[in-house]
């Protein structure tokens, strides 16, 4: 197997049978050692992490394929860190989809003139482009049919699977009187007919998630959603 | 009369009759004494610029409205700056409605991990929101009628309104062989029926106009469209 590139949580291998595999790694995002999900460069490593947050998209994952949600998800090993997915190959040069519940974060500090801090939302989705340089900005459904990154139909697809994929977490958050505030997923095409499928991870440094207010750290969240 | 409100560029006041006069000042948008269309502070005081402004404004909406175009305008008086308008009501807080038909500004400096620098776009809209303290963030469909300023049907609307305008006043622009790059403008609610249409003004310090590469000053490009 090949190494293919380095991300900030995760390398990713190339496998010999045309699949690949993803090693995740102990380094988080965040700004001067504080964790951050939303962050863009690595802030600190955090012993267990990688395997904490392989072990919730393991989870997730499986979850999503018995209810039919297409996932480049293959399977897991959790004690070498490394997951097996299905090649996909990302929209444009790569981007995040959103899926919020509670006025918080970036979408807060863009719309507090409109918004309070913490209203609930309607599973409210917006994609940002993957470019750490210009700090991933939003783009709109018409900009992304029209830069050529995303169809209007396959718009309506990313934002259909989006709310269903960010409910069944919310559901199983919910059962651990956890409640999921917003959620970020990557997704690509995969095979032949360019199937739009969830790929890269859903563990707890792409949400946030607050118990009796308080916000819960990923470590924690795996815990307490898989105890 | 009475003065309601104080603006970056004009002053408005209450006339008796219920409609509204628009008092066109010399102050432009800029940073550092240097113009810019989309800047949110006052950089400047050009003598004249707001005479110019009203001038454009004037034969632009007279335009608009011989072609069945629903806007506020009622008269302009271009010896005492003033235009009178009727009462309409804007979307929220006040939002900007942007029609690009090239790759420049704020949009190149967002998409220019997919965009080249000037590159053609299709008459792109995109709506930001007028907030100085947030720095004017665009804005989602999704979001708009979400957080209540603009519902799905009224959104429809303003596109299609900012299209047909901004395509009206890029054809003036072509037979004078200027070249309009992006324009904004804004919108409200006006009349029992609350139909959607075009207020503030159609001048330079609402567009970036190119002739021959070289991009036209406010000032100069009235001199070029009424001449």
């Amino acid at each position: 197997m090949k190494l293919i590139y380095q991300g900030k949580t995760k390398d990713v291998y190339q496998l010999e049978d045309g699949n690949y595999m993803l090693k995740f790694k102990d380094d988080v995002t965040g700004v001067d050692g504080v964790f951050d999900p939303g962050a863009n460069s690595v802030g600190l490593t955090i012993e267990g992490a990688g395997r904490s947050g392989l072990k919730l998209t393991k989870y997730f994952f499986e979850l999503l394929n018995e209810k039919g949600i297409p996932t480049h998800y293959i399977n897991a090993d959790i004690e070498n860190v490394t997951m097996t997915v299905k090649p996909a190959e990302v929209f444009g040069k790569g981007l995040e989809v959103i899926c919020r519940y509670r006025a918080v974060g970036s979408f807060f500090r863009r719309y507090g003139l409109y918004a309070e801090e913490g209203q609930p939302l309607d599973a409210f989705v917006e994609v940002t482009i993957k470019d750490d340089k210009r700090e991933d900005p939003t783009i709109s459904e018409d900009a992304l049919d029209m830069l050529g990154i995303l169809s209007k139909a396959e718009y309506k697809v990313l934002k259909e699977l989006t709310q269903k994929i960010a409910g069944i977490v919310k559901n199983e958050l919910a059962k651990k009187q956890i409640e999921l505030y917003d959620i970020k997923f990557e997704f690509g095409r995969a095979g032949e007919n360019k199937e739009i499928v969830l790929i890269d991870e859903i563990s707890g440094g792409n949400m946030r998630a607050y118990k009796d207010g308080k916000y819960i750290e990923p470590l924690e969240l795996e815990k307490l959603i898989l105890q």
